[in-house]
């Protein structure tokens, strides 16, 4: 079964949002084991580096069971694609094909939960013709529901619809990436050299971040910068409006399927991270989903001069002048 | 007067939480304006951009207005000092004595504020010989409230004793700073030359983040970057346990002054974000409040060879060993 009618299509919505308020409650009590005290719970009396890593291990594979475990009995026909499909060693080919599939993290933001950071969230996409159709992100300890459905648009918390600010939806700024917010990620990539990732991303950090005469002329001077350590949460926030860029490399299509959805049914743009040979002219095409390098646009609505799909592009064309191609590869990519 | 007993401390720490909730909800209120669709409120028909700042501006003023005023009221023989109190043009002197003295920031992250990312907050401090010794803050749309008074430690939403994780407190990992968060900000010093604050941060950020053998052997791996664009915020969350390591240069002291209060109390350290010269021996003293460079450090338990403050202080060493230093001055200092 490759195409679902707009009622099976609902009930994927459903099941979809209440699978992320468990999980999201399943994080939550394990991370809640870790602080609020409780009788009836045993003291572990391990280092708290041990348990924490032991804990959030382990909690990322019960969640990510409990999903997996979940939609096999209410849609056995439906693929299922995780960083937990891809065993140790394995080949990361892109695996997902036209047919229904669930691209899920069970845990976006590793990292932040294992240090108590609230950015942390699951993120449940279902992918139909590789298209990222529905995405429910939840992140529990901010209490913040984010949902999306193809030609339904996008919400918080399942009441405010997105972006946030939408009567009118402002436009880009006329001068952006000034006043703009840049949303960015330092990523794991640490090498230091001049080619690595970690130097191509914090030239093009400083690129966007500097005066306007600065950088040979190139400076951005963003209105502010900001890291969250979560790609999921920074396309929501990027979806909500909070955040008018997001330029990340490095991420899988688990950690993005959902929030992608949820961006472009707030009427955001996601693109190719990676400037072509033509930033003036190409046309703007979507992102791969696997393409692993991501550039998204918040919402926008139009200016007295140019139609708030315009503007985006506008945008998108101006971060490709500042930064550098980053160098995240796949198999068969 | 210039000494509180006990039950007049317990007053102004209730005022406080008081005022700040009321200013939270001020601050809620006037962002919702901006999009929660309401029959009685009439559509303003500005651009989004105009309307956004002026709402910001006036919300600023009129909520600084309400904590002032209602402290005027409450404790007329008390001082108030915030970013109003230095006219435009005006010396940025350090003005605060041993008197009681509120030390409040109506709305930190003003960035955030405009483009409605959740992370901003109203500031209080309260002050008694130049320390802070109360400390509220509160996020509204994250609906965080986090408290401290001198000698009772510091709380989220008056339940949740800080840092979360404390049976027991988790020791300043071994390698800090690597398998530590550390959270930094870019801020307003964009000018783009080698030896301004922008180059002397990212620098700085790098050679935190770098690989263990590059830099010269400086780097520091640590397990992530963020950047939340306000300085309370980052307080907070350091002394939630969330952060390990905050560094930063350029902010004010009513930017810090509950932030302070509230790390202080739930067991971290506040100390200069300039390395001394003698950074392997020196004694490590508290931050001046008015200084203007803060380096924190998340409240530590032991590990079976130190004890937490060891940890932390050996946590600024190495961070002051990867840091350059930063040119933020002001009269009188």
């Amino acid at each position: 079964m490759s195409t679902h009618n707009a009622e099976d299509l609902d009930k994927v919505y459903s099941f979809a949002i209440k699978l992320a308020r468990v999980a999201g409650r399943m994080l939550l009590d394990s991370a809640e084991q870790r602080y609020i005290p409780d009788g009836n719970r045993e003291v572990q009396g391990l280092s708290e580096k041990d348990s924490s890593v032991d804990i959030v291990t382990k909690t990322d594979e019960d969640v990510e069971s409990f999903i997996k475990t979940s939609i096999a009995q209410q849609y056995p026909e439906h693929r299922f694609i995780g960083e937990e499909s891809y065993s140790k060693g394995a080949s990361k080919r892109y695996l997902i094909d036209d047919g229904p599939t669930w691209c899920v993290d069970p845990l976006d933001g590793t990292v932040n939960y294992t240090h108590l950071f609230p950015m942390f969230c699951v993120s449940i996409g279902f992918v139909l013709n590789s298209r990222p159709i529905i995405g429910v992100v939840y992140a529990p300890f901010l209490g913040q529901l984010f949902t999306a459905r193809a030609g339904h648009g996008a919400w918080l918390n399942e009441k405010q619809r997105l972006p946030l600010v939408r009567d009118p939806i402002p436009p880009i700024p006329s001068e952006a990436p000034r006043n703009c917010i840049f949303s960015c990620e330092w990523g794991k990539d640490r090498r230091d050299h001049p080619d690595s990732n970690l130097h191509r991303k914090v030239e093009s950090f400083i690129t966007m971040a500097a005066e306007q005469s600065g950088r040979e002329g190139k400076g951005g001077m963003v209105h502010g910068v900001r890291c969250l350590g979560s790609a999921t949460m920074d396309l929501a926030y990027t979806a909500m409006g909070s955040f008018d860029i997001w330029w990340e490399g490095g991420c899988w299509e688990w950690d993005v399927a959902a929030g992608i959805c949820i961006l472009q049914e707030a009427g955001g743009l996601v693109t190719a991270a990676n400037p072509p040979d033509d930033v003036e002219n190409c046309s703007i095409e979507n992102a791969k989903l696997g393409s692993r390098l991501y550039l998204a646009i918040r919402p926008a609505g139009p200016s007295p001069n140019e139609t708030g799909r315009l503007g985006q592009e506008r945008a998108v064309r101006e971060v490709w002048r500042r930064v550098r191609r980053l160098d995240y590869t796949r198999p068969g990519q």
